[in-house]
Parts: structure tokens; C-alpha cells; sequence
């Protein structure tokens, strides 16, 4: 997508082709940084620290930082523990081991000076895979959107989103507002309720300056505001990402999805998750008991940053006295329940959020076989 | 309540008995300030700029206003124009209306000699009146918490509150909070998950102020996080206060208490909702379309106020681009429908969230008869 009209991905090899570049994500909105990742230590920082994030970024990530780990030693030992070590970046986002764990299959069996030129064509090859999925996703999520302007007549529809499933938690295109991005650019009127998305503020930070670089109306809320505005007839659906999302639909994502679900429910305002297949987790069958939930630190919910509003400078303020803390409160994600979700929105199409109507999109329910480039006979979207 | 062992009311009258005097809660908790208000514009800017809130503490703030109006003038010009002038300051809490309009009847009938001196007992009345009825209130929430201490046998009971209806959201004790200081101070173990708040963060900077003045265990959260923590079972009940609530028991208060309720019903934790007396409306039948929901200024979400981590400095940064707005969608607050209520605790006692219930209570649906003190009879808690 575009900023100030330069066309961008979240990620994409530096002009020497070895070292992965990002835009760091942790001084969006108040500064644009590209930063250049150069050693599978700095690919394992930048996704702990959120200089990156989003589920289908952080694949992308692994997947790069697994071709720098054979850049630099394509041996067997190399390959595992550059694995290993990447998949523990962040616990949550299934994605991330997906990545790491396909690269490796990919490349265990192959002769050690094949495997660095392997690597990056794969990781590249992951990249524009998780473009067209996302495309896919857009153009499926625009068909519920055209639904409602055509019985609106012209009138704006209004979307509430939650977190930042923009482009910049993918490689391009975003899950969650692709098909926000597909109808305004069609000339259908939307208008995006952006949840601030406490702690980290990545709905005020990442999804307000991917909609305002792009052009698309919207308008900054806090987390509380949401349940309000659907008691009034102010939102008419709900389009959200997910981290991780089990065969039976239970959706895992940032804290507070879930809140805005049972609200949605409460008002009966559609409720879409917005999911690449990769962030399928097809092994688990207990979503409460078994996705391992982040937790973090305090001062994530302590401290604020932001620019100051005199000098434009990065400060951070303490929102509350010393004495006070958030330690031990700080969960990253929390878990929706399928009979909370209207549809899953995929790269294969829309489904319920049912075992039944899951395993009909995706009826071979290895990781491995679950990619839409190798399925064109089942996604309409291909 | 306690500040550095010092005892405070939230407002009181100064040495020479005319002027109100107040702790600037725009300031708390970065800096402890007194303002004292010398005319009747100053107690309407004091509460429409939030220098005091909490709709009891507003209402006690309208009636020495009457006082001071009557102060400077006591014509029935002057009563009126300040009775409508003060009622006016803020539209969704009913104890300003109701605390101005009965200084104003108890006036109107007085010789003008002799209102400013009645203006001023019946202020300090207002006030004592508040006091006992929020002891009262957390005398019967105290015995909730009593309940599920026998249950729990010693282990720590986990409270969620939202907001700040402490201490300082009233005259003295609050109305959420009264219970738990109540059970503290008795030595049964509580800790209080304490809602940060957005957009004002007045959980941050006025619930965790109080609960650590009085050394109440207690962990700030976000607005996101109660829903996983009652998923997971760490939240034993919630307790909450109210600006308006209706006859059938529809809650008005600040925004997001509905998402907490939806997340309480989900997962079947006790949600409470603390009010005084004064606070019911019993002109009101729809809260959804009768109760007037303030939509405040949008810098309030895409700013933020807090001390500079370095310097301590109270700083305001902007953490979203300026091409992003907040304005349009900053209500401050929500209704919660009956029933997604367990229970209203009242210094009456506990009643359901139902007509019926509330009119046993309550059986003299009169603002003016509705007082604590002058129903002995009907108050276990008197």
C-alpha cells in the first residue's frame, strides 16, 4: 500500500538482497524509519520488541530470518537452532512456527550450499503467497460489504475494527481492512471506527496512519466507546485478524476482540474475522487451555508513548503513581468463541466459525498442504 | 478518606466558611492540589472541566454553588438563574439537577435574609447525607464480599472496577470502592483489577491514587483485559457506580461499564452496581433514548496527560498523526440494559436490577422523599 504515494510492503530485502528491511513499527505514526535487520539475532529482536508484529508479518519475518541463518551458516545445526530460536520470538501467533518450521522442511533435505539461494526464494515465495491470500481475503470481505451498500442506497457504511490487521501486520494488503482498502477504492463510502487498542495503541499508532495515508475516513475511538456505538445503529459490522484460530473457530486475538464480539453479538452487528489459513492452529482443540496467552510487562499499561504535543518529540508519561502497578494484568490476546464469530473471512472463502464449516473450506488439515497457491482447485479467489 | 494519613473529604468548606474547597483531579495523581472556588462560574468550570467528578461529588459541588450564589445574592433571581446556570455545567449525571433543584426548593420559600445561611447547612447536610448513605452502601456490599470470603477461605477475593467511584467520585467513602475499603480494613484479603479508563484514565489516576493512599493491594488494566480475566476465572465480582440509573434498572455510567457487564454475564461473575439514592431517575422509562450522553471533545482520545517518565512533569502527547481524529465518537457514557445486572446496592439494601425490585426499595417514586436520612424506617443501614 501507499505512504505519502510510494508504494510499500512491510518487508522486503535491501538492495544487496541478503538483509531484510522494515519499517519500525514502534515509532509509527511520529516517525517513518526503515530499519535493516542483519543478523537472525536482530530478526528475533525486532519481532519481541514489535518493531514488527501482526501474525502474518511475523511469518514473513522468521521465514527471512531463516535465510540470513543460512546466509551466514547453512549447516544442519544452523538450520535447527535458527528455528528453534526464531518460533520462540513471541508465543502467541501460530504463524510464526508455521513460517519457521516450513522453511526448515523445506530445507533439511537439501545439500548445505543449496540452501542459502533456496532460502530466500522461499521466503520470498512466503511473502507474495501472503499477498495474494490477502488479496483473496479483501475481495471476499468487499462482497459483504457490497451487501450492505446496497441496501443502504449511498448512505456510509461504518466499520469498527479492532488492533491494526493493516498491511503492516502482513506483507501487504492487511486481512481485516483489505476489504475496507478493496471497497473504497471501489467509491463505496466507508467510514472506519479505529479502537485505540490499549496497551500498545496500535489501532491510534498503526491503523489510523495506514487509513489516513491511504486516504480512507475514520475516526480515532477508545476501547470503551465500541459497545456504545453498536447499542446505536452507529456500526454496521465488525471486521477483526486473529493470531491464531482453532479448527473449531475459537479466535484468538489482540486483548479486548473479545469484548467487542459479546457487543456485537448483544446488538447483532455482524462480527467478521478476517484469517489467512497459516493462522490456523489445526492441532489444538482447546483454545482457552491450550493457546499460550503473552503476558507482558506493566509498564505497557504504566506508561504511555507519544509525541509530545508542543515539540513533536517520542516522550513517554507514567499514567498513574509510582506506587501503582501493572504487572501481572498485561495479557496480550484474548480468546473469542466461535458462537461469538458471524464468519471466518479466508483466502478460500467465507465459512462459519464451525468445525464442520471449517474442515468444508479446508478439508486436509495438515499445516503443510494448507496453502492456497497449492489449492487453486478449491479457492475460488486463485 | 486517607491521604498520607491525613483525613480528607473530597470537598469541604474553607477556614472562613464561604468558599468550597476541592483537590484538583485533573492534577491527581502527579500532583496533590487544592483549588478553592470563589464564585459560582468557578464551581461550574470546576465541574464541567472535571476539576471534581463523580456524580455524587457533582451534586454536592452544585449545592455549594447554590450556597455561594446565595452568598453574593440572594434574590430569587439569583436562585433561579444559578439553580439552571449550575444544572447545566454537566448533562448526563442526575445529582447535579437533583442537589441544585433541592437547594432551590428548600430556598425558595425563605425570606432572602435568611437563605445564605440555609443555603449553607443544607450544603453541609447534602454532603453528611452523602457520607452516610455511601457508609451505608458499603456496609451491604461489605457483606458480598463477606459471602464469597467464607467460600474462598482465606484466598485473596478479586474485585474488577471500572472508573473511579471511590472517595473522590463522592463526598466521602464512594459508592463501588466503599465495600472494599470496608472489607480491607476488616483483614479480609482483596485485590482490586482497576479498569485504566480511556479516555480520561480515571482508573490510573484517581482508583489506584485511592487504593494505594489507603493500601489496598490492587493492578492497573486496561479497558481490553477484564474480559480474559474473567474467561480464566481471576475476577470474583464486580463492583461498579452509576451517573443515572432508571426505575427498571437500566445503568447509566461511564463508557465501557456495558462491555465489563456483557464479559461478567459471559462468564458468570457477579456484576454489582453500587448507587446512592439521589442517583436513580424516576422520570426516566427508556434510559437508551432518554438519558442525554455527553459527546466530549475528541482531543480527549487522541491526547493523553501524564507525568514525563524523566522529568515528572505533567506532559500531554498526541499518539496518533494529526490527521486523525477523535471528534464525534467520544461518549462519555454507556447504558448497561437490567439485565446484565445482578444486583443495585443501595444504603437501603440490595435489590435486583428490576421495576419491581427497585420499587420495594423505593416504594415513593419522589426525588424529595427519596432521602436516606429521613427514612429510618425503611433503612436497615441507618
Amino acid at each position: 500500500m501507499k505512504i505519502n504515494n510510494k508504494q510499500y510492503r512491510s518487508i522486503w530485502l535491501e538492495a544487496g538482497g541478503v538483509f531484510p528491511q522494515i519499517i519500525d513499527q514502534t515509532k509509527l505514526p511520529h516517525a517513518f524509519q526503515i530499519m535493516t535487520l542483519t543478523t537472525v539475532e536482530e530478526v528475533y529482536n525486532a519481532i519481541r520488541n514489535m518493531n514488527l508484529r501482526g501474525a502474518p508479518l511475523i511469518g514473513a519475518a522468521g521465514a527471512y530470518g531463516m535465510a540470513l541463518a543460512m546466509h551466514f551458516d547453512p549447516s544442519d545445526a544452523s538450520l535447527h537452532s535458527s528455528c528453534e530460536y526464531l518460533s520462540s520470538a513471541r508465543p502467541t501467533a501460530v504463524n510464526l512456527v508455521w513460517a519457521c518450521e516450513r522453511m526448515r522442511e523445506d530445507l533439511v533435505n537439501l545439500a548445505e550450499e543449496k540452501r542459502r539461494e533456496r532460502a530466500y526464494a522461499f521466503a520470498a515465495e512466503l511473502c507474495d503467497e501472503d499477498v495474494a491470500i490477502n488479496s483473496a481475503i479483501g475481495d471476499y470481505g468487499l462482497q459483504l460489504i457490497e451487501e450492505i451498500a446496497a441496501k443502504k442506497e449511498g448512505e456510509t457504511i461504518h466499520i469498527l475494527t479492532h488492533c491494526n490487521a493493516g498491511w503492516l501486520a502482513t506483507v501487504d494488503w492487511g486481512t481485516a481492512l483489505a476489504p475496507i482498502y478493496k471497497a473504497h477504492d471501489k467509491g463505496i463510502p466507508v467510514h472506519v471506527w479505529v479502537d485505540e487498542t490499549r496497551p500498545r495503541s496500535q489501532g491510534a499508532n498503526l491503523t489510523a496512519f495506514e487509513l489516513s495515508s491511504h486516504g480512507v475516513p475514520h475516526t480515532l475511538i477508545v476501547d470503551n466507546a465500541g459497545g456504545h456505538l453498536m447499542q446505536h445503529g452507529m456500526v454496521d459490522l465488525c471486521f477483526v485478524g486473529t493470531d491464531r484460530t482453532t479448527r473449531h473457530g475459537d479466535v484468538c486475538n489482540k486483548i479486548g476482540t473479545y469484548l467487542k464480539a459479546l457487543a456485537a453479538h448483544d446488538n447483532h452487528v455482524p462480527f467478521y474475522v478476517c484469517l489467512p489459513s497459516p493462522t490456523f492452529d489445526w492441532t489444538m482443540d482447546n483454545a482457552f487451555k491450550e493457546i499460550p496467552i503473552e503476558l507482558r510487562s506493566g509498564s505497557e499499561v504504566t506508561e504511555i508513548t507519544g509525541a509530545h504535543v508542543d515539540t513533536g518529540e517520542l516522550t513517554t508519561i507514567r499514567i498513574c503513581s509510582p506506587e501503582t502497578s501493572g504487572d501481572k494484568g498485561n495479557f496480550g490476546f484474548d480468546v473469542t468463541p466461535a458462537k461469538y464469530v458471524t464468519a471466518l473471512i479466508t483466502e478460500r472463502g467465507i465459512c462459519k466459525a464451525t468445525t464442520e464449516d471449517i474442515a468444508r473450506l479446508f478439508p486436509e488439515p495438515e499445516p503443510e498442504t494448507c496453502r492456497f497457491m497449492a489449492q487453486p482447485d478449491t479457492g475460488k479467489a486463485a
